[in-house]
């Protein structure tokens, strides 16, 4: 018998490494939570809710590449349709499968619940559809050769894809042979205009007295991190990071010189990079938090960006020429060169006293020396991840966090994703309470799916970014209710774990040494005081005028 | 000086009514969320997230008629559509106030946070478009003349609308004398229409031997109580309710005979309706869980509906009729009729011994009795509803589900918008373990704003309407982490709370005793079987096949 439509579906996933699916069940979508569970490849992997489900997928597609998520018409849709938007805008694959009322129902226009009343059926995936690169709706005649439009969007583009499946086709059989369809071509280098750009850039390159790559997130999320590492050594040139590009590519290789982030931070490192005869971007973004609220200045002329689909020498742009492509030319042409570069530097010594309370001093140089190699750091949006960006990571660390979308609450559930998605490595979560308020339920899921993550809850009594942003930082929206954090993972089952509260600093030596060492999930609340933020986070304070683009640097 | 854009937008939200507006606050969102806290007739209600926000937002325009709620761009509005969409599809005017990037910036299509990354700023107002009834991105020009035209907007239809405003404008005063623009018209009734549809319905009426009124959500939602039972009361006919329109009419009032779901309830109920010469409905839907599964069928012949904008008399439609207009015109000419009807019954004395398990045939008939007149009872979708339907309510008392978009997760935020709009009231919270796994937070928010809700959580390990729809009731899908349920109000900050968990009977009777007298904040967890359902929601496992459309009654 020929595949049913789902198990077409599931199999295309499978394909792609995908073997947890995220989602919470609905009963238009058991035709495609039933075969996800049956399947002895696949892990339904069940959240709180469906926006903790999106997040989740979002941050197993971080590691794994690609992930999938299973949410019920309308209203399970659209619970997730923000996680999806963070997809879209920071560049993860996730596939959307949405179980839809069945065509009879369709068809009748009937009035059944999870619609807007209307018997409109459709105004669902239109209103994702800014979310996603690629939709459809499909049936069984259809479901073969949209699968593989849809598989090559997601590859192509590295965006979520929506997946409209009606009850009654999801356990539908395909029509013969249907399976056998042609793949669909993803698009292709133009192979000129990459010689033109890639001789340019070269040139520049070997003109240039000094000379600097910044290596960007889009290495990463296209999988090209041997490649950019091949680019790099072949130009000898030293290279730094943004914010949001953080482990695109190891922090301990000895061409690396640390974090550029405008006139915010690294003032020696700004010098450097913009001071460059020219820079080549291999794949950053210019966005506000990633260029330190638009105070990043490289003159157009010296630029030189390799990006997703194009790429860019000064002020000429050259479309349609793939990213990995460019990275492999650019290896062939590149000749190596001596640049001398300042020396990374990380967070240095701890600042103060045993019994001193925690202040951003000792707690960010104290976690850069917790982490180890290989783990995943999931660093959620607002203070936290600001202190953290400018840690030097291990070898084979990977940094995330979500610079770009900036939804609080995300890293939760994201750190469930990871850990999920890489089981082997050790998943530590460095959250805010406020953010963690917003999905904490996800803690719960961690135990119940065998998964032992450090969790740093950061309790500074209220959302410090926004205290930092708003006109009164006393202003009452900024408060939170007072939870007691630390009895969270046992009252959402993870009873075995090891949870502490610290408020000194020898109070976090202890509970950190116990984290590491007890084998089991931990939590750690830390309590500062209100207004304590690391340097970043004091500086983006003191740019807002750039940041909103009230006032150009210098201006 | 004249008016602030936001000053004039909160004042126009007092004038109906709103005292609270819900939220989280954002970066560009913060010339919206100063000036709420700043004002001395408002209070900023800070939710965990924004979907939580929106669903209190929704049960605050339950009670009180209208709400506001107000999120960042983007991420905010976004995690708030779902809760938006709820809204719209249950005819409730919620207010979605959204701070966006400064004009500036959006003219520049800067690529800031909270965008998608492609310089389009209006792309989210797109994607809210079909959950609200109107929408506007605000300026100083245009503020005063499109707050009265989202103003009527949300009156006429009941629906929400979206008010983007630009962080530079928040602040911009509005042109002098703008404030003193001409209201926009509410549709009008068509006189003539009106005439003719109620003098048809009236020559219906007084021709039947037996008719009977089914008395609907729209009677509440649009605010026609007391037109609504003046119409009954001279019409003297018995009237029954549906399940989405619980309490619409006070069930104690002497013409109530029960409530009507098809052939799934009530089959004395179901016989009498369906054996009437006619029907007058008024403001009931025939949606699929309203009408017991599609069971319910009179016959369209004898069916006369007074719906939002229109009356249907048989197969003949009336536009342009307003709901309210056609009750009074009805009042003026319908006659006394006596028709012998069913007598109201509730559900009868608790069955089982006092160290009995909890069943629901002791459940549901002891919570009816713990209801108190003037109660407030917040039922989340699921089984829970689907056993209290039948409950017969006490005078004055409201209750509250949301049976069209069935978004499993609703009722705890909206119970604690239900309870500040109304604080003098007891406000009810029954809700299952699944549900409130999904939007728990809000618990804390009760005792921070210094309500006291009395919280009953099902516990039955899982989804167990999810159970009863899917193929196989053990599917892994349907599980749900192990949480202490008992220990989250104090965990979450309602530490002087009474809290217990009942299995037997009799330690329900004693939870219920002190969460009566307490004069506290309660939650109780009950616990039952896994598969122990009320009849209804038994009765819909059976009736699989005409819920999906798949068969029609009868067939």
């Amino acid at each position: 018998m020929s595949e049913t439509l789902v198990g077409h579906v599931l199999r295309r996933l499978k394909q792609l490494g995908i073997r947890e699916v995220f989602g919470v069940p609905g009963d238009f979508s058991f035709g495609i939570s039933d075969p996800i569970c049956q399947d002895p490849e696949l892990r339904w992997i069940g959240t709180s809710n469906e926006l903790n489900a999106a997040y989740a997928a979002d941050g197993y597609a971080r590691i794994k590449g690609f992930a999938a998520l299973c949410t019920a018409f309308g209203v399970g849709e659209l619970s997730a349709i923000n996680g999806l938007a963070g997809s879209y805008t920071e560049h993860l694959p996730v596939f959307h499968l949405v179980g839809m009322p069945n065509t009879k129902t369709q068809r009748e226009r009937r009035l059944v619940h999870h619609t807007l009343g209307k018997g409109e059926f459709d105004v669902f995936l239109r209103m994702a559809q800014p979310a996603v690169c690629a939709s459809s709706i499909l049936t069984p005649e259809n479901a073969a050769s949209e699968m593989e439009r849809l598989v090559t969007a997601a590859i192509s583009h590295r965006r979520p894809v929506y997946l409209g499946i009606p009850a009654d086709h999801a356990a539908a059989r395909l029509p013969q042979g249907a399976a056998a369809v042609r793949q669909v071509p993803a698009p292709a280098t133009d192979r000129e205009a990459l010689k033109e750009a890639v001789e340019l850039i070269a040139a520049k390159l070997a003109k240039a007295r000094t000379a600097a790559i910044l290596a960007g997130y889009l290495i990463t999320r296209l999988g090209c991190q041997e490649a950019a590492l091949t680019l790099v050594e072949a130009s000898n040139l030293p290279f730094a990071t943004m914010f949001m590009d953080k482990t695109a590519l190891d922090e301990t290789h000895p061409q690396f010189i640390g974090m550029y982030d405008g006139r915010i931070m690294n003032p020696e490192i700004r010098e450097f990079i913009e001071d460059c005869d020219c820079v080549l971007n291999l794949g950053a973004l210019w966005s506000d938090l990633n260029t330190g609220a638009f105070t990043a200045h490289i003159d157009p002329a010296k630029m030189m960006a390799v990006m997703h689909h194009h790429v860019r020498v000064g002020r000429a742009f050259f479309p349609n020429i793939e990213f990995c492509d460019a990275l492999e030319e650019l290896t062939r042409k590149v000749r190596k060169k001596k640049v001398t570069a300042p020396q990374v530097h990380g967070l240095g010594e701890p600042q103060g006293a045993p019994d001193d309370k925690i202040t951003p001093a000792y707690l960010y140089p104290r976690w850069e020396k917790f982490f180890r190699p290989g783990d995943l750091v999931m660093a959620e949006t607002g203070t936290v991840a600001m202190g953290l960006a400018f840690a030097r990571m291990p070898q084979g660390s990977t940094f995330q966090n979500q610079l770009l979308w900036c939804s609080i609450g995300w890293a939760t559930p994201a750190a469930l994703g990871a850990a999920l998605a890489e089981p082997a490595r050790r998943t530590i979560l460095i959250t805010g309470e406020g953010a963690l308020q917003m999905t904490l339920q996800e803690i719960g899921q961690f135990c119940r799916y065998g998964c032992k993550p450090i969790i740093f809850c950061l309790n500074n009594q209220g959302y410090l970014i926004e205290r930092l942003l708003c006109k009164d930082p006393m202003e009452c929206y900024n408060d939170l209710a007072p939870w007691n954090y630390q009895q969270l993972p046992e009252v959402l089952g993870c009873r075995d774990w090891f949870t502490a509260r610290a408020a000194t600093n020898a109070q976090l030596e202890a509970a950190m040494e116990q984290a590491a060492t007890c084998g089991r999930g931990a939590f750690i609340e830390v309590v500062t005081e209100k207004m304590a933020a690391p340097p970043m986070a004091l500086k983006l304070h003191e740019s807002i005028q750039t940041l909103y683009g009230l006032k150009r640097v210098g201006e």
